[in-house]
């Protein structure tokens, strides 16, 4: 005779085929010891027998599911339609395959006029207990009856208003019964049958509707989309209802195994006596802490602490668990992973281990390497109640609180007064940079994240919003308005840079902690990992901060950063304007000094580790001043003083800016394009590495060099800029007598230097993945115009699953890099590979960069720590995968 | 006994490892029985013996040459070395594979003190031949005995300041016996012997010079870099030299064997008696048209026609052939294939076909298409020396001439009375459409070949050059200067389109002609090619032109140039305006038949023929106002009227269009992205489209649209624009009763769409590469910017070989087309597939076009035949290159 109705404590997880996943679940989490309510499950294979019945519910399987159903009220010491003792059972499918929302659940089945009487007694609560009723009404007159809610809703709506309730809670029991009893006139009305008082009658309806279930419509569509084969059937569920408001000796409650603020080792959480679990939720009464619960009932304590314990060693980690206790008995309701904060995670990851309960290659997968970043920056106190004045791109990380100021200079003068200040800009140029620096933030209403402010203030490490454009600036009235709030100049407001929002006045902070759990699990990530981590760093503070935080190098200096300097402006601008080879040679000779000294402070840091040093990059009117605001000079200028000196001079520098003015800057003459054509900018910038690369080796310090070429898109670009790079350090070698060890290699950013990569390896030593530009020449979008005008809503709609700028497109650009990557190591086996850029410090575009094989990642001081963490996880998980059986089907 | 030297008629073209090319053709030319002069090959085996030997000559082959040189004397009728009746001959190598440069040639190899006089008595010239004397010893001691020609330059220069001598034709037959004195000693002091005297030593000398050559630095460079085998070694040829200047029964000349600028097939060229080629350059003597040597060399001219009936058969195409009468004897010196007008170049290949010389294949292939180019636009007349006051960007080909003017009303104004006007202004907006409408043609100081300026005029088939920074362009004095030249309005100039080039007054011009071999060859072409050829036209009368030219329907129709009409700029700027749905609802209502009246046009002129219309495309501040004009107004109305409306209207306006601003356009809002965030835009022109089709079906014409989305990146865009275009198409049968049949695809234009093509192809029924586009994107390049700024850099100095938005680059933006279709039909089998853009008018785009299986290329109408001549030679090409076998080296 096949067995068809398992209870729980006779079936395990390993039958899953047989029980389905929630009946194998609920099984094992009795087989443990687990107090589960009782239940039992009716298999796939008698689902499957009920069809080939022709849709009926053989003899054999309707005795089993009787004897199991007597079994269950033997367990319960309660028994179906018991008006002194009711049992109360919840119906639910449980296919192999999860498939959420197939078939709706049947709560509280066993309700009838009778046993509703004794619920309230029992629960001392007629209110409650005619509540429940009729909403068992409502879901089983759906579910199996096929009743649309509607009616119901309709109806209760009709009564409300006929008594003038505004809401629920004002309906009495005796509001409950009338309604019960216009809900069975619906079903009557709308089924064409009296509403089943029976509760066998129920229960037999009810496992009638699971089994058709499983061939309705949304059903069939779901597993022909998820490729789920028909003729598995589903398993039906009938689990006994406990009730924590049945007296002083019940209750309901939820709890953490673990403190999920903190990760300490200790039960934290919260209960009510006598009550359900809605009544926690509605917070009329206020729950006790769980540690009192020892006083109140010892016994249910000891059990819940040991039921904790065993959870958590059988889920291996920290564990959210619903409560109920019914007449003194504790029954397990619900148990999942609990939710953390990062410092949390992090303790309870390295504590398992510490515990034997995971290995380390768990603990490393546990933490959500985005939850570190968290850690690294001051932030706003997450139990702050967040109510933003504006929302802007989030441009730099961090939170900071000061007074607004719309002039730089102001702002570099109250900050030395020791004032803390947030500078409030239409946009920013290079004439700002002091204000920037001085102020604790920055806060632009145009341009986008990599915008000038964006990028200096990422590259100081300081807060910053971006294309802020709620923002209504005045600069004559020196104030901002954002809808009908006006903030003046001096009021104090905080930011949030890694959200975009602003908040008027001061918030509470938390400043960043880096706990002892942080760095041994990085350790741990180390080991794991075989992706390098690098930093992007343009200066020795942030080369500092890099080696801080564990980085393997720099892989991205970008030297025009250096440009951007106030006492140096001037200079680069008197190189930009120059009209002949001598005048621009002026400027490069007074900026190599200057530009050495830079890198001599990395390379002191550095202390030997590679540093990859980009040449000047970006077009050289972003070094100019703004052309609209000379314009409007200019104009002034002929109104006021037609022949004044002042208004020669400008309408020049219009001129020259206008020559330099291009109609897409991003893809015009930048990068080495403008070596090319003035080598001369190159070569300044090379020997200026060199000198500095002889200064520190004088000093005893190892120096390892990476020149690096941007913008490449022919072989030939790089061939001739790397024999300019060549011909400098045999200059400044022959000059210092010293010998040089350095590599040369290119930026691989535009696609066609993807395409053409086994040509430009020829030339490279190594290739740098620039995925920022590859991504707006891939996508043929331009970043700082598509974020404010189409991207936000591209992804909002799901044309787009994610912004491409924050998370390689693996499509696409993905497609880019592996052919670069294989074409580049078809030249040149050993070609060092890797990529800097935002993606770098994401953890699917770090994923990614395990899975391609490049060598290594570079990314911003502050995530490194993400990175190296992200690196590990995606080399266990690729690891994983390789040695994950195939799921067959 | 091996034989090592041959007699020219004694080998054949066969022999070309034996006898290397020259030798080979030198044997061909003599066995199909041209007079050609007589002389001996020594052949590649000799030399490796030669070598084999330790560089020296073997007796045997010693032997053979001195029986050659024997036959060549009686041959001849002259000896090496006899002073009555010398024999002077020619020493030439000639490897295997063309190598040249490699050695140079010793001409009248055989003069020595006593030759000279009998030369200078046979030609009644001693100055010729004393000057042939020195000129033979500066040769030989170069290349034999290796002395500097330096010394002898030196010499000569001071020798003839000595004498007081502007330059040689002062010189007298005394004057270079001294010079050849001189020389002698030159030759004793650097050489370290005597010049020989001796003809046959200088033969033999001659001889292991030239076998030495073989193994030089720069053969052996060469061959390294050609990878040439050094194992082959070279031949060596002899031949007799041979005088026009012998008497009157002597001459030379060069003919064509049929008119180079006609094509008619009759002999063209001219002659001098009793001349030297030098003679005929010199310019001294006015030559004399060949037909008058039928009068005064009957014999000779005889021979001459025959010989040039010979050539044209053997080599199957017209000759330029170099030629000498030598005491009556005619002599073939050069021949080779003769260069000629495109005019020329149709009547023969289709006369060529008649005669039965050649194929029509042949015919085909020996047309360069860009030559058709010429023939389709009035053009400069090719006997104007051509002197331009200035080069600009050549932005839309063809030549016009008129009067300056640079204002766009004061144009119309002016062409309404009749004047030819060319509008000359810094750059061109929507607001001086009208002004280029009127002119002649139009010149913009800023600006690239997509500027508005260049668009608009190619769209209307009109000349203009673009960014001609040479124009300092005075707006206020009405006036423009290039260097110290001022232009003032009014003045005439000319300007020629296809080369940029600016001209100071009228210039002789010439009509288009389409004769009737243009049309045959072209029909040759039609059944020959497999490629489709379609126009971009975007009204009904390039509609009319495309089909005129033979285009097999539109490939391209850009809907944005529709909106670009004066009378519609204040309705789209409207629309671009609109802050809400409704106001923009109201401009669009406006625009559709406005739009639909367009395609109606359209479609009755293509008759059924396919039309590809592309939605709305470029970013929609191209239509508005400058934005620099509309700062200076502001800042002025600022200070005159703070308070007046128009100040508020227009910032207003300037508001608007800041915020419609982008910091790349061409990555920026453009496109589907305009319509993915206000698909109103795309809804109107549909409904435009579907409205025209009905209306033009109901006349009874066949009506095939298809409708083609710009800027796809992703797959989801096309998806929701493919479904807004059925929803329209349904919306419009459905008002109309009519049954639409029509295409939905896509442009592939960004490199995305070319690789995750496979995904997009799901929702397309076509494809149409934008290479213009795609170029940019996939080498990052602003064309606007770039041209100006680097890439004329970048092709000068050989970093790219070609203008990649001129000609395809293959090896890039090439290899994502190949994606595209590949992974394309991977998805859809059959896929449509065209290239619009300007590679599809370019002869090694539309060559790549078919090797990669597209369906079609499509270009502007003037480029149709050059278009379907380039797809017939593709095809042949390709099917040669099949057949063809592998070179073996």
């Amino acid at each position: 005779m096949t067995k068809f109705v398992y209870m729980f404590d006779e079936g395990s997880s390993e039958q899953k085929e047989l029980l389905g996943g929630k009946g194998a679940n609920l099984a094992e989490m009795t087989r443990i010891g687990l107090p589960v309510p009782y239940g039992f499950t009716i298999s796939t294979e008698a689902c499957n027998l009920y069809y080939e019945s022709g849709k009926s519910i053989p003899a054999e399987i309707e005795f089993q599911i009787s004897k199991a159903l007597q079994n269950l009220e033997e367990k319960t010491g309660k028994r179906l339609g018991d008006p002194s003792n009711p049992l109360l059972v919840s119906v639910r499918s449980g296919a192999v395959h999860s498939m959420p929302g197939m078939m709706d659940t049947v709560l509280n089945l066993g309700m009838n006029d009778q046993t509703v009487e004794g619920l309230a007694n029992l629960t001392k609560n007629a209110r409650f207990a005619y509540d429940s009723y009729r909403r068992f009404i409502q879901m089983f007159s759906d579910v199996v009856l096929k009743v649309d809610v509607f009616y119901f809703e309709q109806f209760l709506e009709e009564y409300r208003i006929e008594k003038g309730y505004q809401s629920d809670p004002e309906m009495s029991a005796d509001d409950w019964k009338e309604v019960i009893k216009g809900y069975k006139d619906l079903v009557e009305k709308h089924a064409g049958r009296t509403f089943p008082e029976n509760p066998k009658e129920q229960l037999s309806l009810s496992i009638r509707a699971v089994f058709d279930s499983w061939n309705n419509q949304r059903a069939i569509v779901y597993r022909r989309l998820q490729k789920i084969p028909g003729h598995f059937g589903t398993a039906v569920n009938i689990q006994s209802m406990v009730f924590g408001n049945m007296g002083n000796d019940s209750g309901t409650g939820v709890a953490f195994t673990r403190n999920p603020s903190t990760g300490e080792a200790k039960l934290y959480g919260e209960y009510l006596i006598n009550a359900q679990g809605e009544d926690v939720v509605a917070g009329i009464r206020t729950p006790q802490p769980i540690a009192t619960l020892q006083e109140k009932m010892p016994e249910v304590y000891e059990q819940f602490v040991e039921t904790s314990h065993l959870l958590e060693k059988h889920y291996q980690d920290m564990q959210d668990i619903e409560f109920t206790v019914e007449r003194g008995k504790l029954f397990i309701l619900q148990t999942r992973t609990g939710k953390r904060t990062a410092q949390a995670a992090l303790r309870i990851a390295v504590e398992l281990v510490n515990e034997q309960i995971i290995s380390k290659q768990d603990a490393i997968l546990r933490v959500d390497p985005d939850q570190l970043d968290q850690l690294l920056h001051r932030r706003i106190d997450e139990s702050y109640v967040r109510k933003p004045l504006a929302k802007g791109l989030p441009a730099s990380p961090g939170a900071a609180t000061g007074q607004v100021e719309f002039d730089a200079d102001e702002a570099e003068r109250l900050a030395k007064d020791g004032k803390q200040v947030i500078l409030v800009r239409p946009e920013t140029t290079p004439d700002d940079i002091h204000g920037i620096v001085s102020s604790q933030a920055t806060v632009t209403s145009r341009g986008g994240i990599t915008s000038h402010a964006a990028v200096v203030a990422r590259g100081m490490g300081k807060a910053c919003i971006c294309g802020c454009d709620a923002l209504r600036i005045d600069l004559k009235l020196k104030q901002f308005q954002v809808g009908d709030t006006i903030v003046n100049r001096g009021d104090r407001i905080t930011i949030d840079g890694s959200t975009g929002e602003i908040f008027l006045g001061e918030i509470p902070m938390i400043d960043p902690q880096l706990s002892d759990e942080f760095q041994l699990l990085l350790d741990w990530a180390d080991k794991e990992r075989t992706l390098g981590v690098r930093s992007n760093a343009d200066n020795p503070a942030d080369a500092k901060k890099a080696l801080e935080f564990g980085a393997g190098g720099i892989g991205l200096c970008r030297t025009e950063h250096m440009f951007m300097d106030m006492k140096r402006i001037p200079i680069v601008q008197d190189m930009i304007l120059a009209e002949t080879y001598e005048e621009r040679e002026v400027a490069l000779t007074k900026l190599l000094p200057m530009q050495q000294e830079d890198f001599e402070g990395i390379f002191e840091v550095m202390q030997g580790y590679p540093v990859t040093i980009r040449l000047l990059d970006p077009p050289l009117h972003e070094f100019l001043p703004d052309k609209e605001e000379l314009l409007v000079e200019v104009t002034k200028l002929q109104m006021t003083d037609p022949n004044g000196k002042e208004l020669h001079d400008k309408e020049h520098l219009l001129r020259k800016v206008r020559q330099l003015d291009e109609f897409n800057p991003m893809l015009g003459h930048r990068g080495c394009r403008l070596s090319m054509i003035y080598p001369e900018i190159y070569l300044m910038q090379t020997k200026a590495i060199f000198y500095a690369v002889a200064k520190v080796m004088e000093k005893g310090i190892d120096v390892k060099p990476e020149i690096m070429i941007p913008l490449v898109g022919h072989v030939n670009e790089l061939k001739e800029m790397r024999k300019l790079v060549i011909d400098s350090g045999l200059q400044v070698e022959e000059e210092t007598g010293q010998k040089f060890d350095y590599l040369i290699g290119t930026m691989i950013e535009v696609p066609r230097a993807a395409l053409t990569a086994d040509q430009i390896a020829q030339e490279a030593d190594f290739f740098s993945f620039g995925t920022n530009d590859l991504t707006q020449t891939t996508f043929g979008y331009s970043r700082d115009d598509a974020e404010g005008k189409f991207l936000q809503a591209y992804i909002e709609n799901d044309v787009l699953s994610e912004n491409p700028f924050t998370s390689l497109d693996q499509e696409g650009v993905g497609k880019l890099v592996e052919t670069g990557i294989k074409l580049g190591r078809s030249t040149k086996q050993g070609l060092k590979t890797g990529i800097c850029g935002e993606h770098g410090g994401e953890k699917s575009s770090i994923q990614f960069s395990h899975e391609v094989g490049l060598d290594y990642v570079s990314c911003s001081p502050y995530r490194v720590p993400l990175a190296r963490l992200a690196a590990a996880q995606a080399k266990i998980k690729h690891e994983q995968k390789q040695y994950e059986p195939q799921t067959q089907l």
